[in-house]
């Protein structure tokens, strides 16, 4: 936790830019696995944590958007309690902590949210126990309140120093688990054992994943959660996986590499294309620039490239004006990261990643880009090309005839159990250019 | 999985015990970690799992009660799934591989359940969207059906051999977490370190942890899941921790040991009287008798050990009669596990627990006990006798006067740094006794 001036801070600035309603920003409470007492790892909502920092369940926080007024909601706990949880600060105690005052418990909270319902502004509710409560306390026609959320992604968009030094730390706990995956992945080891030693870093520095780890032989499945394939001799072994520090912020790196060898040639070469992509993007990010821009200066490089490999054809610009490049990399470039590792998505992916003078893409891969809106000083991403060989996309595309003016699909035969290759980092856009997180 | 007539079978058990209505068990969905799309490690609904095999979100199974047909419902992916997720078995499949038919998609199931709302028969729901779900579909005011509920846990609280054999998986990874942590944890090394280490084998066997591990200095507080303290050398730590197999079935081991150090006499002495708790009521474990009358023995095992040490007083049998143990172990001696670490707990406590002849008590303590009633060949339980010194309630006793003929209160208060000591084994009853799974 960072101290009380800095939360106070925070909410005196969201109040100053919302400036009337009664902002109701709950925590999250214990999500159940598979009985209501046996929950996943706790999880707090981001929102909450960055107005009010702590990481403990079934907590309310309010400001009043007039007078900037905070108060944290809950109950104590009682012997009962004691124990099986231990002793626990007050919500006195905590509410001090960072500079709020103790509003009351919850059934107070209840009562003051129907008294006022129709003045209550609130964030998108992701998970349905938050849904229900909103629905019977402000009203099954309530909804999200579209200036609290403008105003809570200009705040978050834009990191602080002290945030920067969060970041640095969950990176390199995430650059750690990348080094010791490197060194022990070896032929004849499940995916799930290289998983495990991911995962057990992230945890073991007292945090957690920032998301679901992909550890896979088939990169080419861009969000593959299963773990059960053998890792053969020379099978490119994707990896993305990044920690959550125990503040909350999350690191986010992807590394590919070849199991037990050095990568064959025809590997090496696609490798190539793609780390190219990631210097040249990462070198291009400063203020004023879109994001969307170097979007597709990864796709003309990676067009570039694949044009040299003879998988490509044609003019480079016109190709990936046209979307080809996007059979190789259907996905977005990168998004901002930060408390979450998709930041703000909770809040709307249009709303964080463009705006009145950027709006999305409507063609297939960059309609996926999350950020494409200008950069600012202060916001952090992802830099992540990568190149991929998906049988089923080659083949409708095939069919179809979908860009065959820039496709050689004759010589993609041979790349089918190619698999995919994706590097990743992460990045804060600064005054004069960017920096490399970790 | 198990084969396609395992299912089937335990299908048409059902439907014998239940005979009419429409059953209706879905599969758990995706859970929203911070946002929607960031979602937590899927876990599967166990009663799904039991009954329909497959560990993938967003089907639903189907029993016709009356004549016992089985359908499997959900949606088949699309292109551009398969970009994402990889190719995947069709719902056809999915239901041939289980002994089932195809029912249809999500959309038809909601208009067969609106249709027949009032003759669907389902579980309680333990996660908010489901409860949502039940609710839109069939109806306010729509109850979970007892005579669902019993069938189920008659069927599932007796496991099989093929079972067995799963949770001895489950149980031999519990082991070697165990075993690494107790070589590795030194004096300086975060909790979390040991925690991480802990959880990284459990998710290397392809599984994942089957409830959040409890890695503590501080054994007193019974469900600590803080990880931040700095171990030294000779605190007692206590470790709560087990696998879920990848088949889903779970172990729940509990080990405790003096970080760095042997044992000091003081430590040693109370940890004995733990050990020969969990060996005594390990034994007695037979088909007939209650589980109720081994935790009272477990009581008593422990009034008698700590009467030596001096810490209690009195006639034993009269101190257990009274709660007076339950100071030193306010939990219970253990409980039901299977698919879920406290097995079938969504399906109501008393339930799985309890009986007409078994009623659960109301005293301090043994209130706590999840499994009281008569046990039966083939139930697999947990053994988890311990010794607590919890201050808070030390001191609450004392000012109370609270069993004040069997505790000596003057001689705890050279106990109150002490912590706690807790030893867990998985064991299943067999017609003859029991076996220590694992």
């Amino acid at each position: 936790m960072f101290q009380a001036q800095t939360y106070q801070q925070r909410r005196h600035d969201l109040a100053a830019l919302i400036s009337s309603g009664l902002i109701f920003l709950p925590s999250n409470r214990e999500a159940s696995m598979n009985c209501t007492d046996n929950t996943y790892p706790f999880r707090q909502d981001s929102n909450f944590r960055y107005f009010a920092g702590h990481n403990i369940p079934d907590l309310a926080l309010t400001i009043d958007g007039a007078t900037g007024e905070s108060r944290l909601w809950g109950d104590d706990i009682n012997l009962d309690h004691v124990v099986w949880m231990g002793e626990q600060p007050s919500v006195a105690e905590l509410a001090k902590n960072i500079g709020a005052k103790r509003g009351g418990t919850q059934a107070e909270l209840s009562t003051l949210l129907k008294k006022h319902s129709g003045d209550v502004r609130f964030l998108p509710p992701y998970r349905a126990e938050r849904e229900t409560f909103i629905k019977e306390h402000l009203g099954a026609a309530a909804g999200a309140d579209e200036g609290l959320i403008r105003a809570v992604i200009a705040l978050r968009s834009v990191k602080s120093a002290e945030e920067l030094e969060q970041m640095d730390i969950a990176v390199k706990t995430s650059m750690k688990m990348h080094a010791a995956a490197a060194a022990h992945a070896a032929p004849g080891q499940l995916e799930a054992e290289v998983a495990g030693l991911l995962e057990g870093i992230a945890i073991s520095g007292n945090g957690r994943l920032s998301y679901p780890a992909i550890v896979t032989r088939n990169g080419h499945v861009l969000h593959n959660h299963y773990h059960g394939n053998i890792l053969k001799k020379g099978d490119l072994l994707l990896i993305d996986a990044g920690a959550e520090a125990t503040s909350g912020y999350a690191g986010d790196i992807t590394r590919t590499f070849a199991v037990g060898a050095d990568m064959t040639a025809k590997q090496q070469d696609v490798y190539d294309i793609v780390q190219k992509a990631l210097t040249d993007c990462t070198a291009a990010l400063r203020p004023g620039i879109t994001y969307q821009s170097i979007h597709l200066d990864a796709g003309r490089i990676i067009a570039s490239g694949l044009k040299d490999l003879g998988l490509m054809k044609g003019n480079v610009d016109e190709a990936v004006a046209a979307g080809a490049h996007a059979l190789f990399m259907p996905h977005g470039l990168g998004h901002m990261i930060g408390l979450d590792v998709h930041d703000m998505e909770d809040l709307g992916e249009d709303l964080v990643g463009y705006d009145d003078k950027m709006k999305r893409s409507a063609q297939f891969g960059t309609k996926n880009l999350r950020l494409g809106k200008e950069l600012q000083a202060g916001y952090a991403l992802t830099v992540e090309p990568g190149i991929y060989f998906i049988p089923a996309l080659i083949d409708r595309w095939a069919a179809d005839g979908t860009c065959s003016d820039f496709i050689n699909f004759s010589a993609l035969e041979g790349y089918r159990d190619f698999g995919g290759i994706r590097l990743e980092d992460d990045v804060v856009v600064t005054n004069t250019g960017h920096r490399v997180l970790g």
